[in-house]
Parts: C-alpha cells; structure tokens; sequence
C-alpha cells in the first residue's frame, strides 16, 4: 500500500499569486497530498475565503506558521513569504528533516553579502545557505536532486539565464556586452493593491522600472559569472506591460565569432538544451510569443543574428508565475523527490 | 479689455481621475482660467507631483480647503469629493456668491431622506438643497442656466438616463419593466488602490456587483419618475469590464404599442435629441461602441425593436470621465455662464 | 491488456480555437488518444504549423476529410466545422459506427424547420438530426450517455442555460419577462481575421450585436420552451467586451412568487446542481467573476434578489472555449462512454 | 477679411488610422478647412461609412486620386497611402505648386539606393526626392520651414532619434553599441485586419518581430550617421504589445565619458530640447509611461545612467499615432506655414 501514499506537503505563505499557482499545481500532482497550508495574515480564514472559486477545490485552512509542527506534518515545504522571512524559518525545518523549497531571494545567493548589499537585510545563516542549490534545473539539475534545500529563481532570472546560458557556457559571446531588455504581466508585482498596478494606470501602457538597480540583477549576474569563469557585470532593464501573465526577456550580446549564423546557433541552443522537456528551441525565423508559454511549465526561446552588427538576440518567453514561479519550483520537487521531472506539470499552453 | 477677461476657477479635490479630466478640459477651455486647485491629502504637492505628465501644463499648487479665501479667488468653483463633504462646503461658496458644480451626489436629490437612507449621511442643508439642479442638460437645460448649485449626474445615470428619456416621456414604455444592464470601464471606481480593481484581477474578467443596491439606483429613480409623473423602480445592474474607460447601458422595456418598429423609434429620439449637441442618435441598425465615444463629450445612442417579444432595447456609449463626469459638469458650466453649450468641450473621441 | 488500450479519437476541423482547446484537453485525457486531424483548408499542413507552439507535443499532420478513413480510424470524432458542413459527414460516420460530437448548429435543434430559418441553410436528414442528443449534460446526462449523435450547445446557451434552467423546470418565474444580457469575449467569434475583432478596435470598447436576431436564440428558446411546458420567446443580447476568454450571462426575470428570497433561490440552485460537477453555485451575495472558470471547464452561478422590483437576477460564469465549446463536447464524451464526468477535465482555472 | 481665410487642406487616403488621426486633428486646427478626402478603396462611400461616429463631424465623401482636381482645391495635401503610392502622386502635387505632407517612407531618404534595397521598390524620382526634408522639427525645424515637400518620420524613428539625438550629436557614446528596443501598441501595424492582431491573439502577449530587418533601421541609422558625422548602424527590434496606442523606445548605449552621472545629462537632453515645445525631458529618477503622451503630440524622455556598467539608458514614449504619425505631419505643416509650432496639437493627454 505504501507505494501509493502521496508525499505530504505544506505552503508556507500560500495567498499571493506565487501561492495560488502552487496550490493549483500541486492539486494536480499525482504524487503529492498538500495538507498545510500557512500565513500570519490569514491565519483563521480558509484558502476559499482568499480565492472563492477554488474554495470547493482546496478549501484547506489557513493555519499559524509553527515549524515543528509544520515539519511533524510535512515531508516538504514551499516557503513563498517576503524576502527576509524564508531564512528564519528554514533552519527550523531543514533540521527536522523536512525538504524546502523557497520563492524568495533568501537562498538563491551564495554570496550574503551580494544579498545584504541588495536586499537591505542581514543574515547570520551562512552555513544553512551555503548548502542551498540555486532552482534551475536546466543548469543544476544533478545538485538540486540532491538537495535539501532549493532557492528557486525568480522569474526576471529564469527568462534571462535561459537566453543566455548557452552563449556563456560556450563562450560565443563577449559578456560585456550583454544586454537585457525584459517586459513582465503585472502579476510580477503581486497582489497587493498599488496605484500603478491598478487596470486604470497599467492598462494602455508600458514604463521601465530600477533600471540597473532591480534586485534580480546580482542573481543573474552571479549565475553569468558561474558560465562565464569570471565575474560579470550584466545590463538588465524590465519594463512593466498591460497583461497579465509572462515576461519576455529580449537579450542582445556580440558575438565572438561574427562569422555564425543563425542555424549555427539554434543548433547550438537545441544541442544545449537537449535533455530539457520545458525549454524548446524554436526553429529559424520563428520568435516565441509570451502568449504560448501561458499557463505551461515551458520557456520557449527564439534565437536570431543580426550580421550587420554582428549581434545575436535572443528572446525567451514564459508564463512567469510557472515557470518563473511555482512550476519551476515543482520542478525542482520533482528532482529531489527522484520522480520525472515533468510529474504533475502542464505541458501545454492554455491558448488563446 | 473686459471682454478678454477669463473666468476664474477653482475645483476642490483634484487628484482622482474626475480631477483631472476637470484640470485637462478647463486648461483647453477658451473663457476660464483654472486659478485654484484644493484637497486635504495632498497639500503641499504641487499638481504635477500627482500627475507628472502634466507638471509642464498645469503645474497648480494644491491648497488648502479654506472657503473664504476660495470665493474671493474664484467665481466659479467644481467640488469634486468624496460624497458628505460638498455638503458642507458649497453653502459657504454659494453665500459668498461663486456658482458651485459638485461631481458628488451631495445634491442630487430632491429628496434629502432617499439620499440619507442609500449613503447613510445625515444632512441638515435642505433648504440650500432644494435649490439645487441637476445637471443633465438634455433634460434640464433652462433651469441649469439659471441655477447657482448644480449637482452633476453620476456615470451610470447619464448613460441610463439619456437612453430612457424619450421613452418614459413619451409613454412609449411600460415604466415597471425597465430594466438596465450596465457596463463600465475600472475608471469609474477611481484611483484609489483596490485589490479587484488591479490589472492582474480586472483584465480578462468581467463581474457584475451591488445588484439592486447601486447607489445611482436611486438618482436614476428620480429622474425617471419625473419623466413618467408617477413614482417608479428601475432595476439597475452594474458591470466593470477589462477597460480603462467607457460606460455602455443596455436598456429593456416592453413597448406600450408593439406596433412601433425601429425606425419609429429613432425618428423619435432624434426629434428629442433634435438640440442637443452631444447627443447622437445612430442611424438604423448601427449600435454605437463606447470608443467611439471615448476622448469626447459625446453620448451614442443605438435604438433597437425585437418585434418578436415587443421590447425595445437602447443603448447609450458614454465616456464615463467626460459626459459622465468631467465633461458634463462644464457642459453645466456653459449653460450657467450663457456660453455656447459645446464651448471647450472635445467633439471627436480619439479613436483609436 | 485491452484495459489499457485508449480510445482512438479524432477531429475535423482542427485549425479554430475550439479545435486547438480539443487538441489540447485530448491530449491530456487519459483514456483517449488523438489519431487524427482534418480540415480542407490546411491539408498538408501540420498542428503545428497553425499552431508552433503546440508542435513538440501534438504534431499531428492535417489531413482529407474522407469519412470513410475516418471511420476506419476513429470511434468516436468530433466536427468543429462551419454550421451546415457537419451535417453532411455525420451521417455517414454514424453508418460506420462512430460516435459523433458536433460543435456546429447542425445537430442543436429538434425541428429543423427552426434550424432553417434562422441559419438558411436547407436540411435533408430529418431522420438522423431526431436522434441527435442536445449536448447539455446538466440537463440531459442520461440522454448523452445513450446517444451515438450529440449536438453540442454554444457557448451562450450554456451559460443561459445554466443560469435559467432552475428558474424555468421549477416554474418560479413568469417565463415571458426572461431577459439576457451577456458578454463574451472576442475568442468567440473564432481566428478569422475581421476588422471589429482586431485589438485596436475592440480593446477599451464594448457594443452589442445581433439583437434578437443572434443564432443562438432559437437554441436557447428551445431549451426554455422544453423546461418550462410550452413555447416561449426569450429576449436575448450578446456583447462583445475586450478580454479574450469567458461568458457573463445576467438574466433577470420577475419570481412567480414575489416573497422568496436570495437564500430560498440559493437552497434551490444547489440542490438543482448537486450532482453536477461542473456546475459551482456561488454563496450568498457572492456573484461570479468570468476570471474564476478561465481555463476549467466550470460553470460558476451567482444568485440575488432583488425585493424592490420582485426580480431574481441569476450570473452565469464560464469559459466560452472550455464549457462554452470543447471541455463541454469533452464532458459528453465521458458520459457517452460511460466515463467518470470529470474525466480529464480541467477543475482549477488559471487565475490570475 | 483675408486673414481669416483658412488653408485648404487636402488628404489622399484618410482610411487608415493614420488617415482618421488627421482629419480629427485637422478638423481642430484653427488656421485650415478640411477639403478633400480621397481614396481609391473607398470611393463613394463618405468617412462617415468608414468611421461612424465621425459621421456628424467630418462627413465629408471619399473622393478619387487626381491630382489636377486635388491641387486646384488644396494649397496643402497630406498623403497616408502605402509605401510607393506617394512618389506617383507627389510629383504632380508639387508641380502645382502644392505643399506635400507625405507620411509614408517615400520621401525619407536621400538615398534611394538604400530604400530600393529596403523596401523593394524602384524609383524615378531622384530629383524630386532630393527636395524632400525629413519631418522631424527637433531636428530640422529650419530646413523644414522652407520646405515644400516633407518626408515624415515613421513612430519607431520619432521615438528612437529623439532618444539618440542628443548623444550622438555631442558625441557622449560610443554610437556602434547603441541598441534600441522598442515596443509599440498595435494600431501601428494598422486597420487591414490580420490574424497576429486579432485581439484574441494579441492580448495577454508579447513578441519582437523583425529583428534586424525592420524597415525602419535604415530611416534610423541614416539620420543618426547624420547626426554622428559617420556612417553607422544601429541595432533596432520592434515588439508587439497588448494595448493600441503608444511606443516606448528603450536605448541603451555606452557613454564615451563613464564619469558622466544622470543629471549631468538630463542637463544636457534638457538643454538640447529648450526650444521644442513638443518634447518633455522627465526629473531625475523619471520614467516615462507612453499612457502619458497618449491623445497628446508630446514625447517623453527620461534618462539613466548605470554607473557600475558605464551604459546610459534613454527612454522615449509617444503616442504612436499622433506624435509618431498625424501629429508630427501637422507639427510640420505648422512650420511649413510659418504658424506657432504646436497650433491646433494637442498638449494634454487623456489620461487614464
């Protein structure tokens, strides 16, 4: 009988989008029971209170964030609270066995002081951190299958390290070069009523953010130096656009070897990611739309050159609270877990 | 020189989006100079500060709400507050002899105790009251003129009432079966941060809310029942649909004479609207879309006869900031000062 | 071994939004496999070449539509096609065996008279459309799962439907005042590219079309007149708003008995529902948003009162592609094979 | 009573957006009387049948192209045809002694060579294109103001050139890493209806489209060699984004001094644009959001330094169709005639 028991996992922080995807998906997982879920600000309301049209799906209550007795119920956990707040629970539940994986920035940072100098935020768990493997499985795959403890990537930083992994690895590039121009839906900016996110504002419209200060810029750039060998200074820029769901990162770069052309490239990338279901390499002249990626685990990317310039451009597109979120993060469950690393997810798109 | 001399205006409460559609159109108004803007959260800013994109045109301090000092600077003063608070400001101006427009339902009601029960405010002014117009020119032009206080027409009533006007005073309709479905733009419920009224919420949604307890229910009530000379219930649904701007209401009623076919009906409601400048009856078979009205002060009506069940269906497109609002309240404002009805006011909706 | 064996499926007219929505849940339904795709207008074609995104994963070529070889293939297909194409093939698949889904009028109506009037196409296979099942299975679940031929709704009637069928068997209404308002979304009116459809019409406007003369007034009719013991008009309006997926129908109607009240209504819809799977009714004062079924293949209903003007005003929510068109065609599926009526259906919406 | 004769203005293909953003402007221009709409798809239909709520304000009929009849009616005649049409006509035009607004790419380049290669088309006309100014009054206001015929700018090169302008002009980067990403609303890509702008599949999506070989590249780099004294390319990619109006044009460049700071070259952009009333440089910390020049001429330019990579990012958002198209035409009709610059241009925005 015990081949059938389903994993028990918990959410910590389970009423933002992030959440809300998590529990979708993981209702879906053939292999696991989501029995906990928790947040301070909820405590007492159930989860149908928070999305009405889920409450005869997954009405579980909303219950204290108490870790040992979170651990005494789940093997796993999902952490998708604040920044500053997965580093203080995690200890609690790594010790107690329990796997955990955290939406935040807290453990996607090998460097704390990288993370200090970003996030504002002092940290004393260097030890606990540095046993993190950082959640993209499409570089780590065999770390994280063995890890206790994942810091899943945020979704800026899945679109962009997609693009680029392979022109880094391989050095096809100069790295100084690189640029990356990135437009999210606004449900990147969460739920939390802002003027600027309000459908009168954002709607019919598009405006650039914290150019070269948004926070996901050292993440990118410590996994770029990784693929690099030395450390790099990347250009990212994201812009807010009027829909909901995906980003599209846009990245350009010079080549080092003007002499490649595209199918050079697309062939490098389909070689690149060979063994990965949810990253498809579109064929020559075709660009990915955010719109094929929606609601999927899959980054689509296109790949094209520009031989006047000698540039390569590469667009990536994905849902980002899937695959830049709560899918990718199944998918780092899947890994550690030793299932099939498309277990439970969606494989196609829900077009239009 | 005289001749040359603008009028000088005010408006109190700048900062939503019925400000600043009021800031927009009397900065382009040929006969008034816009020489005060007032609200209490934000003095001290200048109105630029609010809306950055204007700072070069309309760069108004916002000061503080001291009456007095309001009437010696201006002859002409918009209020555009949350409701209870004209109230007890427009006596004042009005003693100090300024012509007042109020965007809020302060003084839309002949009747102060159907006011108090559907906004739960007391009120003690109802002698300054019952001085008050409203502010639906199509019906109301003459006394407009003449008033000192006007108290201008929601959204949903403009739209609703100008495509049941002809119908109720003519008695072409069985008063009891009106029925209107209305659908706005997210515009309408103002800029002030909501968690339903964000763009990851709103967009590619659509919901009905306050059935039978919308608080233009009553203000349409009164107005009807004047036209039909006897006390009526409308059934009144609101909708907010994926958009920044835009009312339409589709109305339902049962004909009296079910011989009536469309083209009766249109020559009618032209021959109603026959004066009426921002009022255009479409041609037969032509239903009107909010674009078409968006940008402008215009109201399109769309006429309708299903010969089949005896009812006939208007519909009336506004642009919910502008002859919903804004626009009506200068509309208001010509007719007060003996001006041309159409003076400063856009004609052509920025379509696209 | 035979346990195992799925069921070999396919599809004519593969190429609109409702073929790639079949596509897409086939796919995904474990008892079923795609063997076969067919349209005139793409032979030779493949999936993915009308839809890229899709090609890893459902690649399947375009072929002739050849009744014969479909036959020799399939159990069971289903026809997206043009209205008045269906019903030349049906017939002959129904000869070979084949269990026949019809998402086209063809195989709606009872009396083909109606059929012919209101879409002008002539129709000689009287004795075939009397065995046609209407494809409803909240009304008509015994008569789908016997039947070899069904007419699946569209997606208006389904939401209509839906919201009035309770009212209408149980005589708790005056049939004659139903009125429905509803919205769509433009995925509807299908890929063809047309000028009103385009983003820069139809995004930030609304408009109604076809009043009283839409198709799917018949089909509503009816269905109303079967519920409700004799023939009936219904006074029916689309819209067309700017969002991509999901139908609003508000009906209203005048209660037979004026006394109930919106808890009464509730107690009645739930237990109306209570074995429908797919149909949620909403708690008191809850109305439903279209946001909450896009991308499940539910039916959310919201019920109020409204004890001024003794009217019950029922919302009806659903994805027009998924129970207004493919997962409804796919729940007939279950039931005609004896299948659990969830089978393979999506239970929680993408949301946001 | 001469002096208040107003300018007979002509426009040859006034169907498209383009077409309708001028006669809206035109018909509230102060100094020109709209005389001539001609077109050869629609002759005999008036505008009112194209754009039905213009119909009381500007029906004037569709006329044929001949351009005899034209210049004896029109001392000035706007072409908004496709590419190739204009240089047919122009030359008659202009022998006639008419002004020639032409906002197709015809008259943009100097050299022909470049838009044979670009855009496929031969040309004749090498003597007449020679005469032809590029309308962009930033930047040749004088050479504008004697011009005769005037080749205006398309929007991505609006956007773009008045992002560049002020640093390749005074030589601050390094022009070869100059990378303009720009995103646009779909009304740029016109009314013709297509499948990729259906609203269905353009909403809720993003993609770039043409990389490399947009045909706007050449446009750019022509007046940015101009501008930097050298032949130069620059790397240009267009996306597509959910919404109708607006582009926002992203630069990124590296700066020849990496000591410069922000507000050193808000300074200088500020200086720069002193004189032109159409284009507001943001404060410092600014961004520009293309919802704030929508409905307005107005192009708005922030400006950022990254100091840690030594890049400054510019950007620039217009309403595509008015200051990116019909706005700017007018704009140069304005200098043409020797009126004030922003006569019967709208500075306001209809914000939201």
């Amino acid at each position: 009988m015990g081949k059938f028991r389903r994993v028990p996992v918990g959410i910590v922080g389970a009423s933002g989008y992030g959440g809300v995807q998590l529990v979708r998906l993981l209702m879906d997982h053939p292999e696991v029971e989501l029995v906990y879920l928790g947040g301070e600000s909820s405590i007492g309301k159930s989860f149908g209170d928070l999305y009405p049209h889920l409450a005869h799906a997954a009405n579980l209550p909303i219950e204290a964030v108490e870790p040992e007795i979170i651990a005494h119920r789940c093997e796993v956990v999902f952490l998708s609270l604040p920044n500053g707040l997965a580093c203080q629970i995690a200890p609690k539940l790594l010790e107690k066995g329990c796997k955990v994986l955290d939406l935040s920035a807290d453990y996607r940072f090998r460097n704390l002081t990288t993370y200090t100098n970003w996030y504002g935020i002092e940290r004393s768990d260097r030890t606990i951190a540095a046993t993190a493997v950082y959640g993209l499985p499409e570089l780590y795959r065999d770390r994280i299958a063995e890890a206790q403890l994942v810091g899943c990537p945020g979704s800026y930083p899945t679109a962009s390290l997609l693009a680029l992994s392979p022109l880094l690895k391989q050095g096809l590039i100069l790295p100084e070069t690189a640029i990356i121009d990135a437009k999210s839906g606004t449900s990147s900016s969460g739920r939390q009523p802002q003027t600027n996110l309000l459908l009168a504002e954002a709607d019919n419209s598009i405006a650039a953010y914290n150019i070269g200060r948004h926070r996901h810029t050292p993440e990118i750039e410590q996994i770029c130096s990784d693929l690099a060998g030395h450390e790099l200074m990347i250009q990212f820029t994201p812009h807010l656009i009027p829909m909901v769901r995906g980003i599209l990162a846009t990245v350009y770069a010079t080549m080092s070897d003007p002499g490649l052309v595209r199918d050079d490239l697309i062939t490098i990338f389909s070689a690149f990611y060979r063994n990965c279901p949810w990253v498809r390499v579109c064929g020559s002249g075709v660009y990915p739309q955010t719109k094929w990626a929606s609601g999927s685990n899959l980054c689509y990317i296109g790949v094209e050159v520009d031989p006047r310039t000698g540039r390569v451009i590469v667009m990536s597109a994905i849902d980002n609270l899937i695959k830049g979120q709560a899918g990718q993060a199944i998918q780092c469950l899947n890994l550690m877990m030793g299932w099939d690393e498309t277990l439970g997810l969606p494989k196609l798109g829900f077009y239009p």
